[in-house]
């Protein structure tokens, strides 16, 4: 894997295929360097995808499909066996347990080994495109749908974590509609969770946000539900790792904060994922494996140690949000009502 | 003012009057450094209360006290006429504007000046004295009331920010509750909030409670309120900087949020105050001002850069909790279930 600092490149190196190995912005160093990663192996992208340089559920799909084109040149070149193959691509399929687009794609690609490499790589690059596509057109239906509900005026949106071209390719997610919202003159600002324990929202939204001239505030995670509070946001936007068949969505830590306090103050929560994300085999929230990461993304920031050394940590990287507590995921093919469905089940 | 870095300095030396001066530990450089403050002027004290060296509502209070003994003491130095003082007593006063207690014992101090440098060292010393015999008396009212409320085994407590020895003298507030219960063999553990932007959940929690040998997991702000829904809390207890008369609650941005929290999962949001926390002249958390500091503080992180340069952030250092969502306020002389109230004067 070649890193290369200072390289000058473009959100189009988000995540990519090119003569024959993966190219990757590395967001583990953004904003304060901006790497492209030239991947070659399952080893380079397995770490990639471990230490979240390649992160966001819809770009870890499009990476896993990649990635079985990697491993089928890698297989090429060194040799290995069906069975040392199917290994490999297991491991892509579990680098991280959320996001169910990871499996799944690495999944549907691999369906297709058995037609030849050329195949394969067809069969990945088309995830890359139809993930574009996706993109553009879930920002755009979220933005028709939040300009509606919204009537007259432009909207201070508040979102977390990251979910723009970094995480999704295309406009992204929650951060396409925000997008999307402004190219129609309908965004007032958005405000920006910083997002601990990585900060994603501090480092990539932000940046993601400044390249697009957007208006933005960042605010520490503990202040989301307080701004919320005192009618600074008119929705609360986000995208999803995994939404089960019921409704409840895992998302990154710290949702399940700003879902509870947007329906103390009125305000829609509004959960914005390719259909793709969506997995009818996960009855419910409660299903969904929810992936505990190291202590020390706790016990340090940025490096910097910030506890006493020794100090235990519980790094939770998802939170569930129930169903009852979702206003509206939208797809790209679709407005779904989890809060009317759960109320109405309830009632 | 000399800081001695890694001076043998214990929690004795948190703040006191010694040889006509103020010492104090530098909570700023907690817990990677200790450094004893021996602060001689206004303006020393004043800086060191306004980049949170001294902190912590009962804490500023006796800092206040003690900061009029100062402010006498340097008149007569530098031969201050009576309005030059009361100017220096008032810039202790606004130094921060949310906790109540500070202004309150300041003005307090400042009633004796007319009786001379003798009486006003009395005054400030008593109150010293009062903040520690106020902080055991609260720490084992509450320890009490949680352990007669929970019934039998021992108790996870889930606590935001710091209310220890640093921020209270004696045992603390909220954590001096931690801390007897602990004693009583009914605390099974801490779940302590990171509290950003200055960390001093990670910073300060998880030194007290190291020193103390209380077994505590560190995690991050917005993991919190997912935490208390996944039953691994008892009670949720914390301290305040202020209490409005009608039981709003004025606390550490993120506070709010984990009432929210608390209420959805069932289980008690306690608050941990001295009586001279309480503001009957303030009547509901509207009229509380919430002190709004340096975005830096959000865009950095422990002295390293966080979001790109440029970034604007909004950085609330409080909070106000309704009452509604307040299940008990403990002080030392009684305990106050401001929901019932609110509810019983809702309905």
């Amino acid at each position: 894997m070649r890193g290369d600092s200072g390289e000058t490149g473009t959100l189009d190196d988000v995540l990519a295929w090119r003569d024959g190995h993966i190219v990757a912005i590395d967001q583990t160093v953004l904003p304060r360097d901006f790497r492209v990663l030239h991947i070659i192996t399952v080893d380079e992208l397995v770490d990639a995808i471990t230490r979240l340089a390649i992160r966001g559920a819809p770009a870890l799909g499009v990476a896993g499909a990649l990635g079985v084109a990697l491993a089928v040149r890698q297989a090429e070149r060194e040799g290995w066996g069906a069975s040392r193959l199917a290994a490999e691509v297991e491991r892509i399929a579990g680098a991280r347990p959320t996001a169910v687009n990871l499996r799944r794609e690495v999944q549907a690609t691999a369906a297709v080994i058995q037609e030849g490499p050329a195949a394969v790589e067809a069969a990945a690059t088309a995830v890359w495109d139809t993930a574009v596509s996706v993109s553009l057109r879930m920002s755009e239906r979220g933005a028709r749908y939040l300009s509606e509900a919204a009537g007259t005026g432009p909207l201070t949106i508040h979102t977390h974590c990251n979910t723009g071209t970094l995480a999704c390719l295309g406009w992204g997610s929650a951060l396409g509609v925000i997008r999307a919202l402004h190219e129609k003159g309908q965004l007032r600002q958005v405000i920006v969770d910083e997002t601990r324990p990585l900060l994603q929202g501090a480092r990539l939204t932000c940046w993601e946000l400044g390249q697009l001239r957007i208006g933005h505030s960042l605010i520490s995670d503990g202040a989301g539900p307080f701004v919320i509070s005192q009618g600074l946001a008119d929705a609360v936007v986000v995208g999803a790792d995994r939404v089960a068949a019921n409704g409840d969505v895992a998302n990154k830590i710290g949702t399940y904060a700003l879902a509870l306090a947007a329906r103390q103050a009125g305000i829609p929560f509004v959960v914005v994922v390719p259909e793709s994300t969506i997995d009818d085999a996960t009855e419910n929230g409660q299903q969904i494996p929810l992936e505990r990461r190291p202590e020390d993304e706790v016990t340090h920031i940025l490096g910097v140690q910030a506890a006493p050394a020794g100090t235990h940590a519980l790094n939770y990287a998802f939170d569930v949000t129930p169903a009852e507590l979702v206003t509206t995921i939208v797809t790209e093919d679709r407005l779904i009502f989890p809060s009317a469905t759960a109320i109405s089940a309830g009632g």
